[in-house]
C-alpha cells in the first residue's frame, strides 16, 4: 500500500496516538525452552493492557533481516525501509545532535594509523581516547576548503562525524576506508557527474588533514565512509495529518524522528520518568507521541538478560502515567529485537500490542513473544502498524462506495 | 501473485466451489471483553463446518483500510483492489440494475438547490421524496445531446444515476459537485484530451437540465460526480476456468459479480431462503457460486447488534441446504467488517473459513473472530482466498518439475 493511496483517505479526528518504542524489545530465552526477557519481566500494567489489545509480531524490514536503528525506526514509523533510507553519515551526525541541513553531506569518520608510505596499519588508530579525538578535531577545524563549510564533530574514541555544507553538494561518493589494513586509504570518487565537485572538495580536505596530522601518530590520517545527505521524506503531517512529537533521551532517535517531521520535545533530565513527564507536559499540543526507551537495547547488546528485564519492568511501572492521559490509541512495540544471548540486534519479529477502544481485543492477558504470536495482528510488516493505528484513531475514511 | 502466473497453472476439474459472503460479517463486542456479533450468534452448522476447515482473517484491501462494497468484493473475488477499480458512477448504475455497457460513462447525480445567481444553497435539494425525483427524472429524459444517448435513473430521494452512452466517451472528468454550499456548481472539465468530447457533452446536458428545472425549486439544478466507465476486467472463466454464478437480492452485488463475468441468477422472492433455492436449482450448471447475504451489513450499519446476530443465525440455519449439495470447496467469509458499535464499515479483518476434503483442518469447532485469529490461514489478504480455494478444488496444477 503506497503513501499516495493512504494519504488520499486521511481525515482529521480529535484523537491521540501514543507509540512506546522499547529499543531492541524482542528477545530470546537464556536456555532453550525458557522465557525471553519480556516474558520474564513482571509487567502487570502491560499485561492488563494486552488483554484489551490486539497483539502481533512486527517484522521490521523483511524476513531474516536484522535492522539497524535507522531502518528499524523508519519501519515502525510506517515507512517502507526499502524505499526510504537514512544514510550512515546522516545517522552519525544526527546521533550527536548535529543540526544536519538540506545543503549538507555527512560521513562517518575514523582517525587511523598509516605508515610512511601511507599504508593503513590500524583503521582505528589504536582506539585513541575521546579527549585526544577532541584535540585533533580542533586541529582539523582549521582546514579551509573552497566555497564550503566543513564540520568535524567528535563522536567517541577514534570516531567523528564529518560534514560538508554548501550549495550543489551530492553524496554519490565512494568511501576512503579500505576496510582492511596493509593497503592505502582510497581517494573519494564521484559515482555520477553531479557529485564530481563534492568528490574534489572531500579529497582536498583529506589531503589537508593528512598534512596536519602527519606527526600525530597513531592518529595520523583519517578515513571517511557512508557519505549521505539529509534524507528528504514526506512528514507525518503531510502523510497522516498528525502533529507529531518525539520524546527521546538519545540524540539519534530525536534525529530520526525529526526526519519524518516530528518535533523533538525537550526532556528535563535523562531518566525514563523524565520522558513520561515530557509526555504529560506536551499532551495537549500534539496528536501523536513517539516515546523512545533506550535501556532495553543497551542491555540486550551488552548481553545482560536481567538488566533488560528490569528495563522492561521500568517501562511497565510508568504505563499508568500514559494511560491516565487517556490516549485513544496506544502502540507498545520495538524497532527490532536485541536478545541478550546474541548481544546484538537480531532479525526476530518484535512483540507489539495495539490498544484502542475499537480494536478487536484478543483477550490474551500477557505481553510477550509467544503471547503476541497468538495475536490477531499476526506476523505483520512493522510499516503496517501505523495504518492500523490511524484506523483505530478514526483518521482513515472509507475507500470507494 | 499476478493473474498471468496463476492463469498458466489452471486446469479443469469436475469440482464445485461455493462462496458465501455475509456482507460486513466482521464485528466488535458491545462491551470491551465481550463477544462479537458472530461470536454471540448460535451457529451450530458453521461451528461444525469450522471444525473441518482452515480458518483465518482476511484483510480486504490493506491494513487499516475500510473498504466500500466495490473494493471489498473485488478482493474476496480474488482481484487486487489496487489494480482493479469500480468507479462510483459505475457502482451507482449497477446498484439500480442498470445494464451498464462498455460504451457508457456513468455518474452519481444529485438534485440540488441553487439561488438566482446559481449559487448552491442545498446540495441535496432538501432531500426531496423519491416520487418527486421520478417526476423530475422523466422531465430530464426529454433532453437531447448531440450523437449520444442519455439516461437518468432515479435512485432515491435526491439521488439519481446519470449515464451517457455513445462511441468515444471517456470518464477522465472533474466533478460538478462543489462539495459545499455558497459556491456555484462547477463545469465538467476534461482531465485528458480523450475526454474533451465527453466533457463538452456533459456540460451541454447540465445546461439543458438547468433550464428545464428552473422553476422546480428546491430541485432546480443537478450535480454530477464520480464519472466512471464500465470497468473491464478479466473474467472468472478467463482467469480461473470457472463457470461462475452470482446469487444476490441486491442489484449492486449482482452488478459487481457481472463485472468479473459471473452470471447473475434469477432469485424468485427476496429472502435468504430464496437465494438458497436459486443455488439448488442451478447447482448442476456452474462450477462456482457466490451467494451474497445483505442483512448482516445493514444491521451492522444500523448499529443493531442483535439483528446482525440473528442475520448470521439465519445463514447458519440454511447451511445444511448448501452442504446437502456436497460442494467440494466452501468459503464462508465477508467483504469487510461492519461492527454494530461503529454503525459503519470498518477496517477490521474478516473471519473466514475454507472447507474442502483436502484442507488441513485446524480442528477449531467455532466460527468467530477470535477462533479465526487462531486459524492456520493466518491474517491473509482477501485476494489470496480464491487461489487457495482453487487449489482445494484441484484446479491448479504443479509449478515446475
Amino acid at each position: 500500500m503506497d503513501f499516495k493511496f493512504l494519504q488520499g483517505l486521511i481525515v482529521p479526528a480529535p484523537t491521540k496516538i501514543a507509540m512506546i518504542i522499547m529499543d531492541g524489545l524482542g528477545g530470546l530465552p537464556l536456555e532453550p525452552g525458557g522465557k525471553t526477557e519480556l516474558e520474564s519481566a513482571c509487567t502487570p500494567h502491560l499485561d492488563a493492557l494486552a488483554a484489551q489489545s490486539a497483539l502481533g509480531l512486527t517484522v521490521p524490514v523483511g524476513p531474516g533481516i536484522t535492522p539497524g536503528s535507522g531502518p528499524g525506526h523508519l519501519s515502525i514509523f510506517g515507512y517502507d525501509p526499502f524505499q526510504y533510507e537514512i544514510g550512515r553519515g546522516a545517522l552519525e551526525a544526527l546521533g550527536i545532535d548535529f543540526d544536519l541541513g538540506p545543503n549538507d553531506v555527512a560521513a562517518r569518520g575514523n582517525f587511523c594509523s598509516v605508515d610512511a608510505e601511507g599504508i593503513v596499519t590500524d583503521r582505528r588508530a589504536g582506539r585513541i581516547g575521546t579527549d585526544v579525538n577532541r584535540e585533533l578535531a580542533k586541529l582539523l577545524r582549521e582546514i579551509k576548503v573552497d566555497g564550503v563549510e566543513t564540520f568535524i564533530e567528535t563522536v567517541k574514541e577514534h570516531r567523528f562525524a564529518f560534514i560538508l555544507r554548501g550549495p550543489g553538494l551530492d553524496d554519490a561518493l565512494t568511501e576512503t576506508d579500505p576496510q582492511k589494513t596493509g593497503v592505502p586509504a582510497r581517494p573519494v570518487c564521484a559515482l555520477k557527474p553531479d557529485s564530481e565537485k563534492t568528490a574534489c572538495l572531500v579529497n582536498q580536505f583529506i589531503e589537508k588533514a593528512r598534512r596536519l596530522l602527519t606527526d600525530k601518530y597513531p592518529a595520523n590520517m583519517i578515513l571517511l565512509r557512508g557519505f549521505a545527505r539529509y534524507p528528504v521524506m514526506p512528514t507525518y503531517l503531510e502523510l497522516f495529518g498528525l502533529r507529531a512529537a518525539a520524546i527521546a533521551i538519545n540524540a539519534m532517535y530525536r534525529g530520526v524522528a525529526k526526519i519524518v517531521g516530528m518535533q523533538a520535545l525537550k526532556v528535563e533530565g535523562d531518566t525514563l520518568a523524565d520522558e513520561f513527564t515530557a509526555l504529560e507536559k506536551n499532551w495537549n499540543d500534539f496528536d501523536f507521541f513517539y516515546l523512545h526507551v533506550k535501556k532495553t537495547d543497551t542491555a540486550g547488546e551488552d548481553g545482560d538478560f536481567w538488566r533488560k528485564v528490569h528495563a522492561i519492568e521500568e517501562v511497565d511501572a510508568l504505563m499508568p502515567r500514559l494511560l491516565a492521559l487517556e490516549p485513544d490509541v496506544v502502540i507498545v512495540g520495538g524497532d527490532h529485537s536485541s536478545p541478550a544471548v546474541l548481544k546484538s540486534h537480531s532479525w526476530h519479529p518484535v512483540p507489539t500490542l495495539l490498544y484502542s477502544r475499537y480494536v478487536r481485543a484478543d483477550g490474551i492477558a500477557e505481553f510477550g513473544e509467544r503471547a503476541c504470536a497468538r495475536g490477531s495482528l499476526g506476523v505483520l510488516p512493522a510499516k503496517d502498524v501505523m495504518p492500523i493505528a490511524l484506523a483505530n484513531a478514526q483518521r482513515i475514511t472509507k475507500l470507494g462506495a
